[in-house]
């Protein structure tokens, strides 16, 4: 019997580290989570995830599972050749580490680090919905909007691996200001915060929104709560709806224009609101962007949904073995 | 004596058509220029395009000069893998032609037909100032904005053949009307004649402007004029392209963040204007684009000038050697 091949994803976030036994067809096999802790610094950090890392490949060689490497997706810049982290936002300590480096010494095995979204983004062409689709966008909206550009099958890292950072891309100079200093990226219209605030401030210019008698209901304000209210024929939210739609599709018309891609594929908590954003986003490409590009293009959900970045990790891993 | 290789140029513009002998290494041996004659219809630019380009290979053949091949650039979407024009701005008469398969059955010589302002990126990539850079942005600034994207030496196309689309990249979805139907794309702040439009704005409301007195004395309106005001201290001058320059680094930061790329270069009259748009654009680049792509980026002007389009043309025939 032929073994599995397998490799081992880590998908390292702000508040926890995701890791996991992915089989090459996308399957995991076995997963853990642990606290990122932050405030013990790095090396508590490496050793936790050491530790998870050895037990998840003992249980890979009960199971006669061959582990290929090991893959992670971690947040800020890196230099994808060196798998050196410059900086981790958010956990402190982390500044310029050879992680690579580190994992294959301590670990004997062959490691591969990227940027996040870029491991979401081939998550998603190897597991999810961009299989078989060779050149795409793939965007994550959340608290920030990540991205990956997939070419011919394979991530485009750009000159110094930073390449398709999508969210701080202006489509309006007078727009709000945005914590990378410009004003009117397009996070500012569709991370989930700058989302919830502009929802606060339509709220209290209009007092018959049922979102006011559900807040006083002790719901939280989310994305999610104003896509329930627009399907209940809310009339501000579905306005907010179709203003969110309007800004990113004029984001995603640019990234059209200039890349012409086969798919953009939309993941993270804005994008799960189906067709409330789908149908008039879809709409308002047509019209924005060049009609040979426009046409054809699919804009669709992503489908791994959380697990994108952790099978994504490991497809960085099988995606090596393929060069 | 080995023969000298090299292919036959041909940039079609509104007004003319350039046509030229150039050698694998840019050399222009001969070169012919004819009215477009757009009225005149199609078959009419077909068969003075066949005679000039005859009369290119007779010369050649006298040179000892090997003719691999003939490129074309020509304004508008074009299928490339087929060279098929689906319509020239401008000529009426030509949608749908297959240009490529037109031109061997005439001419016995094969044909590769490009946008033309990918056979100007490539042009520079190839002869210019991008001579050694892998992955390069071009944009030429005349009265529209085109661009061509080089990845990895080769043209970047996208799925549907339209890529690089630079000129309609939103920056203000507030801004002026552009004639793509969108507001603010960067073409209505750099294009030449909105860049007019806009000083004449300006000088209505500047009476002590020299350009007032120099256009009383019959001088035209004109991205140059305005430089040479600029250089002689005119204030509204000296504004308007710092305004230019601006507005140009929020495009060209999205470039930047999205494909970070190793050099991006400027064509066209209004990049002509040396360090008059350079300095403020590179100043401004550094604020506006993510540091690390930024850092790494060279912002310089294109050196082949208005022979960017016909030795751009015969470079499509040398790329296509070199696949």
């Amino acid at each position: 019997m032929k073994a599995v091949k397998a490799a081992i994803g880590v998908d390292i976030g702000g508040g926890s580290v995701k890791c996991g036994l992915v089989t090459e067809s996308g399957k995991v096999l076995k997963r853990v989570t642990f606290p990122t802790n932050p405030g013990a610094g790095r090396e508590r950090l490496l050793q936790d995830l050491e530790m998870h890392v050895r037990a998840l490949r003992n249980d890979a060689s009960h199971k006669r599972v061959q582990v290929m490497g090991i893959g992670v997706g971690a947040p800020g810049p890196i230099d994808v050749e060196r798998g050196f982290v410059y900086i981790f936002p958010n956990i402190p300590g982390w500044k310029n580490t050879p992680l690579k480096k580190i994992l294959e010494k301590r670990l004997k095995l062959k490691a591969y680090v990227d940027n996040d979204a870029n491991a979401m983004a081939l998550g998603e062409a190897y597991f999810g919905a961009g299989r078989g689709i060779q050149n795409a966008i793939f965007l994550t909206l959340g608290t920030g909007v990540g991205g990956g550009i997939l070419v011919n099958g394979k991530l485009f890292h750009g000159t110094t691996f930073s390449a398709a950072e999508i969210g701080h891309l202006v489509i309006n100079e007078d727009g709000p200001k945005c914590g990378c200093g410009n004003r009117g990226c397009i996070e500012t219209y569709v991370g989930s915060q700058y989302f919830v605030d502009h929802v606060r401030t339509q709220l209290s210019r209009n007092p018959k929104s049922i979102l006011h008698k559900w807040l006083k209901n002790g719901e939280q304000l989310s994305p999610l709560l104003v896509s329930r209210a627009a399907r209940a024929k809310d009339a501000l939210s579905q306005a907010v709806w179709i203003r969110t739609a309007d800004h990113l599709a004029t984001a995603l018309a640019g990234l059209i224009n200039i890349l012409n891609p086969e798919a953009i594929i939309l993941g993270g908590g804005i994008a799960q609101n189906g067709e409330l954003l789908f149908a008039p986003l879809r709409k308002s490409l047509k019209k924005k962007a060049f009609p040979i590009a426009a046409d054809s293009v699919k804009v669709i959900p992503a489908e791994l949904g959380v697990e994108a970045g952790l099978v994504g990790s490991a497809a960085l891993v099988f995606a090596s073995k393929s060069q």
